[in-house]
Order: C-alpha cells, then structure tokens, then sequence
C-alpha cells in the first residue's frame, strides 16, 4: 500500500519556506500502515503538475497533493487536477454556504466572486470539509488511485487529514501494519556501534529494517517491522531489542517511543506533581519556549529568568557579584548560583540553569567558544556538569536545550 | 539554467526529520540565478535512486544529491551514484587523511575499517572538503549534466554548499539573474488584495511572475523577474512596485528584502545603541529566544523575565497582586505593568510584555481563548494592545512574537 505526496508552490523551489506538510503527512501515514515512496515537489506550473500527477500514479494506490488552492491567478492545483482527470468544474453548494459562512463570522472584508469562486470543484470530487479555510479538501477516486487534494496552509492540512481523509481511508483500504522502534544510544559513533552490532544486523528477518540516526553527537537507531499481521511484527521487534540490549546495553540510554524530551518531561512533572522554573543564559529562553509548547505547562512550569546580559544574573537572579569575579560568569559555580537561586524566587521544586558561550565573539568571559555549564537544584542538591559543544552558534543552543532537558528528567526520576 | 534537489533517506518518507536542506539549497541556489525544477524525497533504496537520477538529469543541468553518505550499511547514495555512472570506487588519499586527522583530533574511540572505507569514492568524482564531518561532498560532471553529492546533516552541507560547491559553479557557469522582490501588506486577504490589484497584475511584464503569500494572517506580495540582464529586471521590478505603493499603499506595511522581524529589530538596537529587556507570559520564552538566535544579540538584549504562572508575575516582576486581581492578569494594564517592570529591573530602554491565553484550558483569567495583550515600556511612555488570536495554540503564540516584534520595531524606529 503506496502513496506519494505531490507539495505545489513556487515558494518551495525557490526555498522561502520549508515543506514541513509532507513529513506531517509522511509521519501519520506510516502510524496507519500506509508507506510513502515518494515526495515531489513542483511549480505552480500546469505541465510541471500534469507531469508529476501522471508519475505518482504510475507508482502509487494514493496520491496526496498539497497547496496550490488559493483564491488567486498563480494557484493552479484545482483546475489541472481537473483537467487531468477529464473532468469539469460545478459550483459546490455545501462549499459555499461554508465559505460564506466563514465571511460573516470572522472576515471584514466583504465576500467577492474570487472568494466564491473557491466553491468550484470537480465535478467527480467528494468534498472534505476545511474547518478553517474556504479552500476545500478533494476525494478523488479513480479506478487505480486515489486523489486527495489538501491546501498548503498547515494548521488547515493538519485538521483536515486527521478530522476528514484519515476516517474515511481507515474504512475504505485494508492496510498493512507497519511499526517503529527507535532505541537512542550515547557515546559512540554510527560506524562503532555498527560494527558491534554487525552479526545481530545480519540476523534481522528479512521484513525488518535498520537504519542509523545521528543527530546532535549521538545515534539512534531505528528498526522497521511490516507486513500484514501484527503480532509476528511485534514479536520480532521485540526479541531484536531484547538482544540488542545484551550487545550494546552499556551504550543504550532509552527509547524513543515516549515522544520528544519536553513532553517527557512535561509527563513526569504532571504525573509527580512536582514544579520547574529556569533561568538561561546562552540558551536564550530556548528551554522555557519548548517546555511551553507542551498544552498544559502551566500546571507545572513556574517561569524562567532569561538573564543573558550579566549585569541581569545579578539584579535579577542575585548573582554574588564577587562569585562572577573570582569564578567567571561562564562556570560551573554561577550555574549552580542560577539554578539555586531561580528555583527559589519562583518556588519551585526544579531549577534548571545554563552559561555559556555559543560564540560567535566571546562575550563576557574568557571561556573558549562551545564551553557551557548547565546545572540543576533541588530541595536538597546542587550540581553542575561542564561540556564543550563544538563551534556552531544554532548547534551549541541546541545541544544545550537537548542536554539540560535530558539532565531534568534523570534528576525527576529520582523522586 | 534548471537545477534538481534529490534528499535520500527512509527518515524523510516516513516523517521521522523535516528536510530543511532542501529549502536552504534552492533559496541559495536562487541568490546566483539558478532556479530550482523540482525537490524529490526518495528512499535509500537502490533502484529507486537511479530512477529519480535518471528522471532529474532528464530535465536539468545541476542535480543535488544530498544524505545517505553515512558509513553504515543503510548508506548507499555513493555506491549507486557510481554505478549509475558507470564508474568504479577508488581510494581517495586526501579524504583518508582528512579522516584520520577528524578522528585523531576529535572522536574518543579508534578509527575503524568502515571510517577509512568514506575514503572511497567514484574515480572520476572531484572531491569537496567536508570540514565538518568524515562523507566527503562529490563533483560528478557528465557532458550533460553535473552531479553534486552532499552530505544529508544540515550544517556540514550548508558548509560545503557556501565554501566549497558555490565558488566552483560560480566559476564555471554563465548563469541568468534572478530577482525576488517581498511586499508585506496588512489588514485585507488575498482575494480582495486580488481585486484591487487585477489591473496592475494583468499589466506585468511577461517575465515577471507574481505570488500571493499568505501567513499568520497576512498576505506577503512576491515579485519574481528572471533574465540574463540584471538592469531591466531591477527597472521593472521597481517600476512595479512604485506603482503598486499607488494603488495598495495604505495597506502595505514594508518589503521583506530586509531579513526577519528579529534581526531587522537587532540591526536597528545596534545602530542606535538601545537596548530591550522582555516580560513573557504565553509567549513562554519564544520572543527572547528568537531575539538571542541573532549573533551579536548581547550588545542589546538584556533578558527576559518569563512568567509563565501568575505568582511569578507577583514575584519576580513585582506587579502588585491588587492589580492582578482587579483587572485579570490577562489584560492591558498587567501588560503595562510587566513592561513597565521588567525595563526598570534589567535596565533596559525598551521593556515588551506578553500575557494572554493561548489554550487549551483557561488558565487563571476569564479570558476566551486566543485573547493577548502586548505592551511596549521606554522612559518616558507605556502601551498596551489588546488583540485576537484565533483559537490555535501554536499559532496564537507564533502571532503573538510575530506582533510583539512589529510593535517594538515601530517604537525603536521613533528614536
């Protein structure tokens, strides 16, 4: 069971967004069993589109297609995918009465025929609903593939695939079951660990498939099982990470199932009714923003102090000034006083603090650039880890966002 | 002068990363007159590389292959683009030596047979210097077509794509001039805008292509003019856009030549030796941390005072509780008051302050959902803004710092 995902828009060739629609899509398929072979994207261009529809058939039972079903002239999608399915446009009654319905309730200006014009649809297309826009999704069924036409807004593609397609794809296909697995590991580059892991590689079943992740200095390592029963793919996803536990225990630091750090953490906190404040330096307010992107972080996140100049870790996290002078402000002994401190004015049971440098001058300290300090405070402790986290500004925020979090949640698993 | 992107890796078609690499290439790609054809996202799978090869040199003159250079087993862009040229894997002096230096200097554990084995490459490939990492980048040139082989992990790519791929295609190809031009406009939607200007649109030079771009609620106008020489181009692109100020200009609100909102408002602190000091409630920390990823930010950022709960509103930026409690917390006078705060706390001569309700739950106020105020704090003035943000999280919260900064840069430009 195959699908591709055709993206249309010149914004995307000409790079001024990123196309995150495509992993979104990508990424829910694969949770209901549908395999994606391959994502294209093409110009707002007629022949480009014909060309590219007429390719994703040739190779898939699904073919999704994003953007490009705006009000205006440069939006095509709608009129080629009806060209190209022989088909002609009727006015959709359902549509309108949604798209003049959205006018009243939340637009100013008042309703046009462009704006009405969106109620145009092939006549062959079954409408799915968009809760949030007035450019409709499209059902287009022909007798060896599937059509689903989505706009390329996000937050309106994401309700609509969720709320309208996947229900309706749920009850038309009979689907394989495909299942991940993603063990994390630390220490040890891509090519030690494989060749650790080269005899147990070998003996994976045929329907299983490995595949090697670095990212931020550490690998992941992810497994994938398919077919058309899903216990034997449990089963044999399960034996391979007990064995793989026996080979490379020592290096395995978790799996990855759990979704990503902040809403593990987030997790804990709520699960322990136990509360978190931080206060940054380099990481400028990067751990405060992701813990808040979690719904429901209010319940256990107090605040953070974002103290990036070093006269703020003195007037507001009352930084001993003379601990700046004798230790530096980029040092494990002012990362201790942060996190000490900011868990105490804002009363919380965690305090997380970070220093350092990310470059790319030196700052207020003599600490070579990639140096930081992240420390954690509790009722009862203190402490500070130091590490060098190479030379790129974005890389050494991220590694430090990524490693303070990873800090946080061994420490909440003691309580 | 047509170039083609081609992402490897099982990662992407199963939604596991968003590839931002190919975004970064095309934009770049653009900025020396290349256009970009297509992106497509494929498997690490053999036959399905040499498919998407053979399909991208069918239509264009660079082809970018970036992932699947890693030295495990799962890798297998070098040995299929070897095959696909009919070429054989030699050992590469240089890039043995330069992996050997890498290990040497920064990885803990022993050079293996696999790490030497990136050392082996297509016989007729030029090499590009990896200055980060162990894949080498490739230079393939066939009579008709070039290819490029880069590594997937984004910033040795990126560094191998300025340093390394641009100065050699800059010398070795004549290419046409490319020229974007972004108008921002405010307050209308797209099919209106449409309306207004259908005349003017009509009236555009034949290679001057218009996009409408909507986001957060705005619609950003792109001109786009391509040709070999670079004087007409400028000449019509700005003849268009004076003549679109007559039409349009009560509604155009600046052109985005100028970078993002963040380090157009670092730019204009630095010039005029000011610094910003910020207050966030349901930003979360989002405003500071766009604020700091700008290198050079601790000239003009002091910090942030993150209040997430509203104890830390009492606490930490000392708003009085009586206020809080005859006004809500979500209003414009605790916005006020937070700006006013946390300038006078980190002695800055901006303060910017967030509350509002960004969902799902209610939180401490009786504030409906999507409901912000953002207020902006100088010595001598303070003011709030009360807005309505829809009822989408992570969009309340992206219209929130995409608000606060516009409203900042409006007052810094008063001084």
């Amino acid at each position: 069971m195959l699908a591709e995902i055709i993206t249309i828009g010149d914004e995307i060739l000409i790079g001024q967004i990123v196309d995150t629609n495509s992993a979104f899509i990508a990424s829910e398929l694969n949770k209901i069993g549908i395999s994606v072979y391959q994502i294209t994207s093409v110009q707002d261009d007629r022949k480009h589109i014909l060309e590219a529809l007429h390719e994703a058939r040739s190779r898939a039972r699904i073919v999704f297609i994003t953007g490009g079903l705006g009000p205006t002239k440069d939006d095509i999608t709608k009129r080629t995918l009806c060209e190209y399915l022989n088909d002609t446009m009727v006015q959709n009654q359902e549509v309108l009465a949604h798209i003049e319905e959205l006018f009243e309730k939340y637009i100013s200006t008042p309703i046009s025929d462009m704006n009405r014009h969106q109620a145009m649809v092939p006549s062959k297309a079954q409408i799915l609903q968009n809760d949030y826009g007035t450019a409709p999704g499209m059902w287009l069924e022909e007798k060896d593939c599937l059509f689903i036409s989505l706009p390329g807004v996000p937050f309106e593609m994401k309700n609509l695939l969720k709320n309208h397609v996947f229900p309706k794809i749920i009850k038309t296909f009979k689907r394989p079951y495909i299942i991940h697995k993603t063990i994390m590991t630390y220490g040890l580059g891509e090519s030690a660990i494989a060749e650790r892991i080269a005899g147990w590689e070998a003996d994976l079943p045929p329907f299983v498939k490995l595949a090697y992740l670095p990212n931020l200095g550490k690998v992941r390592l992810r497994l994938t099982a398919k077919g058309t029963n899903k216990e034997p793919l449990e089963k044999a996803i399960n034996s391979a990470t007990k064995e793989l536990y026996t080979i490379i225990g020592d290096i395995i630091s978790g799996e990855e199932e759990a979704g990503s750090l902040e809403s593990v953490v987030g997790k804990l906190l709520t699960e322990k009714k136990l509360t978190l404040a931080t206060a940054e330096s380099f990481t400028g307010g990067k751990i405060s923003e992701q813990i808040t992107s979690i719904p429901g972080a209010s319940a256990y996140f107090m605040g953070s102090v974002v103290s990036y100049a070093t006269q703020a870790k003195i007037d507001l996290l009352k930084v001993p000034k003379k601990l700046i002078a004798q230790n530096s402000v980029v040092s494990a002994e002012v990362a201790m006083a942060m996190a000490k401190n900011v868990r105490e004015l804002l009363k919380a049971d965690f305090g997380v603090a970070t220093t350092g440098n990310a470059g790319p001058a030196k700052g207020d300290s003599d600490a070579p650039i990639g140096t930081v300090y992240i420390a954690i405070a509790t009722k009862d402790n203190v402490y500070a880890s130091e590490f060098s986290m190479g030379n790129h500004r974005t890389r050494i925020v991220q590694k430090g966002v990524h490693k303070a979090l990873e800090m946080l949640q061994k420490e909440i698993l003691k309580f």
